[in-house]
């Protein structure tokens, strides 16, 4: 185990969106030195450093540059191709480890290693030809969602089957690359739980979240979820071993269903090898919030307290949901704004924490 | 009252230390671009933007460039120039308004102003030659504290008076620019607040902390304070009267003595326009802490809510005390480090802030 890095260590973070950008302010309060790696040269976490660098992520020479220049890369998403993750490796270390991102850019290698690590699941087969979907569907029964292995996130990229139609239709527009028949879970609620493991293998979760969807866009998380005390603990429970059965070293986001009663109880649904959009309300009511924990934990310094002082519930901008945020500012609301010129339908432009504030006497 | 700014708004700040580069991440929470001003080339602000200019306060040239670039400006000292903030008033709104500045620099100014506003400072007599000192002296009586009436702060360029000997000494060493004679606070304790004021008049007041000094530079803030509340509201509204009454806009720092009981009761020890050291607990237990509502006061948002969540003690880390900071962090501990490179004497480093915390279920 080495020494907890010093001050001003040089983070270099891979992705140059909110999360890089959150990363990043959190890795200025402790005194660190950001450089962002981003093919976007309009990043949104370019505006919080003086060092960038606007390169594809298969660009070798510029890879190679970045890495000169830094003393430790993480990044904010779990698509960052492995190949470059392996040009970096060569010359400075990254973490959360390659295993993390290559267990997680596949939905069929991320429940295998789920179920082997002893967390629940739903049934699941694997899918590659029209024949073994409908093989998948004979044994998983309908409905299922029908998703690509890879590169899906918000809703793209997978299907939901309630007739062989429905699967026809499926097939012809999302097949041709590796599949994933899931059983469809019916389910009360979503939940998520954000744990972080140190460089010495502790770890620390967070309350538990509860979340709601729309148009497959996280919208809202709720503290606390209502859900019962053996449900909580069993999701942190899942939570802990999961970041301890990847040897991770950062944050990462667990999001789990609460399957109706009568049900199998609980499910992991996805893992996120990074800090996660269901984590920012602890920016407004935790000490340290998830973008601090993330920063403590591969610098090698201990893991911050995660104790929850106020209710309190995250809200997305999405879109033009952004414009006004001035003006609707109440009580109690922290605003967080992203820094993006142009608000997109279905983009993430900010979000808000509505903290339940009791005045401490 | 002009609209709320937008978001991306570019703001300038004066100053590159640790307070400017607090106001510029929360800058960046809300979304907006900053630009650091300050000549020394090495601050601490420039690693959390791309935009600097290294220049002397009374480059001209510079000023009009910086001017040309930013939307607001603003500043994390009050020894800003008048001369700057002509300049720069010319091209570009400042705020807090140049007003706060030329009372804030000149105490003499600084306890005129505050006794026409109606709170209540120490005995005072303006010193100009040694004769005048005697004067000063015959009315005040001793012991009291010779200050000069410019760019004092921690401690500098002031004098305690016990004896006529002193006098002498103390004239001799500080004397030659014009003084200020204050009487003797026999003070229980040092307090203050911070107060928020918008641009549309509202204020708003953070819990009042308990201070304590070490060799003139303030060591920790506590919360709470251990005051009756009555002590508490007089400070409070003490603190609204005069952001009122300088017309402020921004988040300022109102030192009080309570004074030993017998004694005069709540007495303004100094203000300084601007985010303050003893408010940087705010930053662990406010859903709103002082450099986001800053931000929002020159933004012309609405403020943000100043409710204490928990107990908490902030306390600087002056020079070698930054050394093995990742390593002491117990549970409950948020730290901010400056990034500064040289750990000098004195020199304030970093802070953390010590967290009682409570579960909540």
């Amino acid at each position: 185990m080495p020494d907890p890095s010093p001050l001003g260590t040089r983070i270099g973070i891979l992705g140059g969106g909110q999360l890089g950008r959150m990363l990043s302010l959190a890795a200025s309060q402790l005194g660190m030195r950001t450089h962002i790696f981003c093919p976007d040269a309009e990043s949104p976490a370019f505006e919080v450093t003086p060092c960038k660098t606007v390169a594809a992520y298969n660009d070798t020479t510029a890879l190679e540059a970045f890495a000169r220049q830094v003393d430790i890369v993480t990044y904010e998403f779990e698509n960052v191709p492995l190949e470059t993750a392996t040009i970096l490796e060569k010359h400075v270390p990254i973490l959360p480890g390659p295993k993390a991102l290559e267990v997680s850019q596949d939905r069929l290698a991320e429940k295998a290693f789920l179920t082997e690590a002893g967390v629940t699941v739903a049934p699941y087969r694997a899918v590659t030809t029209r024949e073994s979907l409908d093989a998948a569907i004979a044994e998983i029964g309908l409905p299922a969602v029908l998703k690509t292995t890879r590169l899906g996130y918000d809703g793209k990229g997978q299907r939901t089957l309630h007739t062989q139609e429905d699967a026809d239709k499926a097939f012809d527009e999302i097949g041709g690359v590796d599949l994933v028949l899931e059983a469809f879970v019916r389910f009360e609620r979503e939940i998520s739980v954000i744990v972080a493991r140190g460089r010495d293998g502790a770890t620390v979760t967070y309350d538990v979240a509860e979340n709601v969807h729309k148009n497959h866009i996280l919208k809202t998380s709720t503290l606390p979820a209502d859900i019962d005390t053996a449900t909580a603990e069993a999701a942190a429970k899942a939570a802990k071993i999961i970041a301890t059965a990847l040897g991770y070293v950062g944050v990462m986001g667990i999001e789990f269903f609460v399957a109706e009663s009568g049900n199998a109880g609980l499910l992991v649904n996805e893992i996120a090898p990074r800090v996660h959009n269901s984590g920012h309300w602890t920016q407004a009511v935790c000490v340290t919030d998830q973008f601090e924990n993330h920063m403590r934990a591969i610098l090698g310094w201990p893991l911050g307290d995660t104790t929850r002082m106020a209710d309190v519930v995250m809200e997305n901008l999405i879109g033009d949901e952004i414009h006004g945020i001035a003006e609707n500012l109440t009580p109690g609301v922290q605003p967080h704004v992203y820094g993006k010129t142009e608000a997109r339908a279905g983009r993430k432009m900010g979000h808000i924490n509505r903290v339940k504030l009791q005045k401490r006497r």
